[in-house]
């Protein structure tokens, strides 16, 4: 690829679809986030009025290129499960009706006249922490994001892992280690999780922002929920560094926010039990922000022109 | 790579050192084990005395090929966790004393003057399944074996993933999801897991393979070591499958041949535990048998060439 060039980025979620153009001026330079707009994905209206709005925006920030010239391909980066071999969409849950089935690469091709690739939302967000961010030049990383859900991403010889249709790490599904037979990790560990555990404790529901102020002023019950979403991800982390042994984690996503008593419980467990010689694995914040998803569904664009 | 070509091949276990010369014949084509021998270990003579009986009997397979002219250099798989960055042994457990530490690679480079990589067992047994065995051409998989202990090995983007150290694909320090809190997956589904399980239900010491032949008389207890073993493998493997989403998982060991009633437990409780759309997930017996390790360190040594 000669220099200067850009991709334009999508960052599809269940409420917002953000598109930038990601310029990449040098080598070895880190890419720059260009033009970034954002529109409500309005969900509800299903999957064909999605994608028309993703074509829509895509359209916008072409035309809003100073360089035309040297625009090489369209990188997304959508919620649900992306199938690898064809870049549709092979399930999407009920936060993005008609999602499922969307031929989401087929479409842009079709649109625009240039290379596409899709990836997952999570999948995206961990290549660009790993090419550009916290994990930057990491071959081998996991990437955790506890936010409302739990998803992950797993890069092993510095490329997004993506397995056979496309589904690899999805680290929600993972079965509870905490609580044997007691549901998935997604359950405890994610922000979802913290509530519901909270709500079960104390008959109240509220928020996870709430929840981890509380405990931080005392509540037990609120501490409890967020150790225990710490634990939980801690235990599985020392299960995965075991698998692939990474040269770091990076945590993203709400529950990141809860702060020390997370993140000690997080350590206190990962440490008890993982090996003496996977202990100093470093946990790493992410640090690209907002932009991640988008650089990484660039990275996967310029890695499928390279095959 | 200009075929004919030859690489000589070491698996060192912890009661025999095998060698052979694994010789590619043209592209396309299984590589053929040929001039196999093999001598005791001697393991508990030390580290020192192991490594001058891989030197020695290195020495006689290449004395013995027809072609030395195209021989391109040595592949080693074994016992212990191997330093990737430069083919030492980083830890080995005390049924290879003094072996931590050896420098395999560079006393076999210096030995030979040849290019030397160095792998571990199970991961050159994955590594061999994946190119030519079970798994041929698989570019996402996982190897579980089961035998005394229970070792793994990873296989991302066609190749054998290592990680930050080398200690990739550990899966028996994974932690025991069937019971939790209690031990590693290794104390529930390897043969020592199994007998020790058997051993505290009944008062009665005895090896896997008697335990199984009772568990088909209707023995209740050898029964449920040997379910419990293919049920914690089972609950496991649909946390690696959502975490890798392999093409298919292969089986290989000793725990294998407890038959039907471990594979039926596996299987029920992957069903059981993994998303629908993972179901379908291949479980295959490894096809090449003891020539498996061998060819994977062919492979390995043939991977460093590439770079």
């Amino acid at each position: 690829m000669e220099y200067p060039f850009s991709v334009i980025a999508v960052d599809v979620g269940g409420t917002k679809i953000a598109c930038a153009a990601v310029r990449y001026e040098s080598a070895g330079e880190p890419p720059v986030v260009e033009g970034k707009r954002s529109v409500a994905t309005c969900a509800q209206e299903g999957g064909e009025a999605v994608l028309e709005r993703i074509v829509g925006i895509v359209a916008d920030v072409r035309a809003s290129l100073a360089d035309q010239a040297h625009l090489v391909g369209i990188g997304v980066g959508t919620a649900g499960r992306v199938d690898a071999r064809d870049g549709s969409i092979a399930y999407a849950n009920e936060i993005m009706p008609g999602w499922t089935g969307r031929p989401v690469a087929e479409r842009l091709k079709a649109a625009f006249g240039l290379p596409v690739a899709v990836l997952g939302d999570v999948q995206s967000h961990a290549l660009g922490e790993a090419r550009w961010g916290a994990a930057r030049g990491a071959q081998t990383c996991i990437v955790m994001a506890p936010g409302t859900g739990l998803g992950g991403g797993i890069i092993a010889g510095g490329r997004i892992l993506r397995g056979a249709h496309g589904f690899a790490g999805e680290i929600g599904a993972t079965p509870n280690t905490l609580h044997a037979g007691d549901g998935n990790l997604e359950s405890v560990a994610a922000g979802s999780g913290i509530e519901a555990r909270y709500e079960a404790a104390t008959g109240t529901h509220l928020g996870g922002a709430e929840i981890s102020a509380r405990a931080y002023e005392g509540d037990p019950a609120a501490r409890e929920a967020i150790e225990n979403a710490g634990r939980a991800l801690g235990i599985a982390l020392a299960g995965w560094a075991n698998m692939l042994d990474p040269e770091m984690a990076v945590v993203s996503g709400s529950v990141v926010k809860a702060g020390p008593i997370w993140r000690d419980a997080l350590h206190a467990a990962y440490v008890e039990h993982a090996p003496g010689v996977l202990a100093e694995l470093p946990v790493l914040d992410a640090s690209l922000g907002d932009a991640a998803p988008l650089v990484g569904a660039a990275e996967n664009l310029l890695d499928s022109l390279e095959g």
